[in-house]
């Protein structure tokens, strides 16, 4: 069986953990990765070994479709045009509600247009965890779903409060409280001359962290306390027919670059499985995700 | 929206199920139930009011898919003649493996010759913990799946037992063990003159039966036992791309037939949305089984 061709665009913790799940896939091959940053192509260069490392995807041959390890707000622009060339793209946008909706929207007449697929926001969460919500309401159709993050690292958040001035270092755990909410912990190493609670209020009033409790702690070693391990507990309780007390649990634990890359490279395998548009994981058949042919795998996980 | 409408072919606890999810359903209309015995008939004109009951699928007006909640081992003659009327069929069929693989193997070109469609195996396993199943391969590609049932009441086993000559009663429970490893305990009111053992172990050869781990109870009224509770706990744990002790636990305790008749209804609404074809849950779109449109489903859902 010939193997299908992956770039993937973006070395960060997600394009790391998306290089590493598609070099042990027995039925993907690793077509390089495109980077624009020269530290960044320098580091991937290193630790790649003969992986080829191009600075645009056309320098990469003969490529089925391209993972978007980038931030969120790069995939808008970054997909159409990857798109207009036939090949298949895969994101892990993060940002749910409207803005997911739009991306799809916006991705699914140029992917059909041009004879390809866009699988959108392929992470857990959103991601596996759409499925799961998605399954949970065919087994118990009245009821509610909480979702329970955590304790984990937070990328996005801590990405957030880096790029405040006077942070020097900083970590944002995610802790659970039960039943849906949640609460922050922010470890913030500053910068000399910084007042550390007059930068405590400036973090309060960012959206990010605005409507959450927020408790903030000095820490001198921000990097002694880093842990990528993440969890999620979702769970639904209510009625199937007239029956009621019908009760769903999923609960993951996972290191959280090597989850999100994984999804993505499992959702490459999809994304050449579907029909031209855009598509969220509920509405790919989940066998799709799994390399081998259809028969063997349903023979096998039915 | 006009709603679409459903038959219910059998009326035993599962038929029940089905009914009662379709009473509640927003989107479906029950349009009567099916049945043969005149027992069933009386019962189930009783308990149904209005609703019609029928001997034959025909006798109905315009049904766009029946359910077949009657025993497995008769639904690879009923479905065809029904699938050759252009009408959807949905199965909870339970024979994993080659007989499951057998139906779907003979009803997929019968639905695709009469325009139509079947989903089989849509209970809760086969069913849901089939679709978890390949949902955890997407997430954890290397490791180990366990399935562990229970405690709770397995339908199947109890009525294989009832067959036995000398059985006045009896309720066969499945224990999990742990690690997808499993106990049976059944609890039997024999008939005045029964030899206990002698028909132990006669049940003991039984193929239900011959490789488990069984322990038989004699009891005086099985009924006072009877609880239709039951649980499963999926768990898989390993590697994503290279990285290790990625853990997922799916857990679900319900009344077994309101799940079963449930997924049999959410099934029909999937089966009105798929291709001519004959599909198992892993291989249909998880919002496909949901009331609504599906950007409305994706954007709350996602």
């Amino acid at each position: 069986m010939e193997k299908r061709r992956i770039a993937v665009v973006g070395f960060g913790h997600v394009g790391c953990g998306a290089v590493e799940a598609l070099e042990v896939a027995p039925d993907l091959e690793l077509a390089g990765v495109v980077l624009q940053d020269e530290g960044e192509i320098r580091r991937a260069c290193c630790s790649l070994g003969s992986v080829p490392v191009v600075r645009h995807l056309a320098e990469l041959e003969k490529v089925d479709a391209a993972l978007l390890a980038v931030p969120s707000r790069c995939v808008p622009k970054l997909a159409p045009p990857i798109l207009e060339t036939g090949v298949a793209t895969v994101d892990c946008y993060d940002i749910h509600g409207d803005p997911l909706m739009t991306l799809r929207a916006t991705l699914d007449p140029i992917a059909r247009e041009h004879g390809t697929a866009a699988v959108i926001s392929a992470g857990w969460d959103p991601g596996t965890d759409s499925v799961v919500r998605t399954l949970l309401e065919a087994l118990v159709p009245r009821g509610i779903t909480y979702t329970n993050f955590g304790p984990g690292m937070s990328m996005g958040h801590t990405v957030v409060i880096k790029g405040f001035e006077g942070v020097e270092d900083a970590l944002s755990l995610t802790i659970p409280k039960g039943c849906g909410l949640h609460k922050r912990y922010v470890y913030l190493k500053t910068r000399p001359g910084t007042d550390f609670d007059a930068l405590v209020a400036r973090i309060s009033q960012d959206p990010y962290f605005a409507h959450d409790e927020v408790h903030f702690f000095p820490c001198e070693d921000v990097q002694a306390l880093v842990d990528t391990g993440h969890a999620v507990h979702l769970e639904r309780r209510g009625s199937a027919g007239k029956t009621h007390n019908q009760k769903v649990d999923f609960l993951m634990s996972v290191t959280n670059p090597a989850a999100t890359g994984q999804v993505l490279v499992s959702a490459a395998r999809a994304v050449l499985r579907q029909r031209p548009g855009a598509y969220t994981l509920p509405e790919i058949p989940p066998v799709d995700f799994l390399p081998g042919d259809r028969e063997s795998l349903l023979h096998r996980l039915i």
